[in-house]
């Protein structure tokens, strides 16, 4: 918040600048709507080398899947110097962490993050590495797993996972973690159904590795393989 | 900090514990030694189990390779109900995140987490998922990279990447990240020499994929595959 508050100006996905609204009254915030990420992070450059400090509010991380790059492409494409303007990356919370805290321990080996979204990267290349994070035995959070417009991606990921690891592997689902209408649950691999489960784009999924186990409820990941329960 | 002040008592490694101590004063706290993980972690359940409120201290996220998982542990060896005790994991700032914010942009593709400590963990284990992570083109962070005892784990590991990514990949090393001895280079992934570079436990390593690039000293990720430079 600190970075929020030193800032003349915001810039923001509409949603996230409601969020904030409370704590920015008297500064100028561009809210804008989603998919406009590098017009965003265009207009937040602008204001930067017009001599003023901006803040471009990001959920969870900035830093992962998140504003820092759009904010970097701006930048490079428009050939900074690397100093001026300052730029400042503040870390925050990803959904895997979120999801991970509501879930148990399910982190506590080797784990992938991938998103499922193939808006900005090709399928084959998605599907690539999910197989690799199968082969890998790693924990794998799922991001982007499902929306409205594409629904099979999840159910081809599921299989994916099926090759390499038993149908019982726990996964976990956290959807809106930390917001009002938060829901957790565990479901098997072989019971990834993501219609079903109302998997969304506020879903964050998690796979277990193959030592993973659930117990009383919570998804519980050894940290060392001479663990295995 | 608010589930330090909400605490009765607090358990953590005695480096952790100092750096709270202005927090906390009139609180017991227990200061422990580094590998007594399950030690803490069972001291703080018997503490939980005895009524009180008690915070376990981790550095970075305690849901990432953190004290979470030494805590479900016992609690899983105790027949825990799920429910009493009641149990929290406050999510953190791990060190991929400090390493990321202070690098540039290297995460906005899927990436991978892999730890070098072999501790608890094969080689053979941890080399597999080196190579998955290098045939999936997943950036990678690599934890514990380098002890005085584990001098070649790092080696080998770029030995892999180096067979699947050009020798011209940009790999950031953050030593100490955001404390007064903090330390950032970039070096190419053929460069990647841990000895030369003082590479050591407080040290988190970052492996670009195909597409990171350097702008002014910051290390870049596209989002995208189509906007490769």
């Amino acid at each position: 918040m600190d970075a929020i508050f030193e800032s003349d100006e915001l810039v923001g996905y509409r949603f996230y600048i409601d969020q904030v609204a409370d704590y920015v009254a008297g500064k100028t915030a561009h809210a804008m709507e989603l998919g406009q990420e590098l017009e965003r992070a265009a207009l937040a450059v602008d204001i930067a080398y017009a001599g003023k400090t901006v803040a471009v509010v990001s959920s969870g991380d900035a830093g992962i899947y998140g504003m820092a790059g759009p904010v970097f492409r701006v930048l490079t494409d428009r050939s900074w110097d690397g100093s001026n303007p300052e730029l400042i990356t503040v870390p925050g919370v990803s959904a895997l962490q979120s999801a991970a805290a509501l879930l148990g321990s399910p982190i506590m080996q080797d784990f992938c993050a991938i998103s499922l979204s193939d808006l900005l990267t090709p399928w084959e290349q998605i599907t690539r590495r999910l197989e690799a994070a199968a082969v890998g035995d790693f924990v794998t959070i799922l991001y982007n797993p499902r929306s409205r417009r594409r629904t099979m991606q999840l159910d081809e990921a599921r299989d994916i996972f099926l090759q390499h690891r038993p149908a019982s592997t726990p996964v976990g689902i956290v959807r809106h973690a930390y917001r009002p209408e938060q829901a957790v649950s565990l479901v098997s691999l072989e019971g990834l159904d993501g219609a079903a489960l109302s998997v969304d784009m506020f879903t964050t999924v998690v796979v277990g590795n193959s030592n993973t186990y659930i117990h009383q409820g919570r998804m519980v990941t050894p940290r060392g393989y001479e663990a295995k329960q």
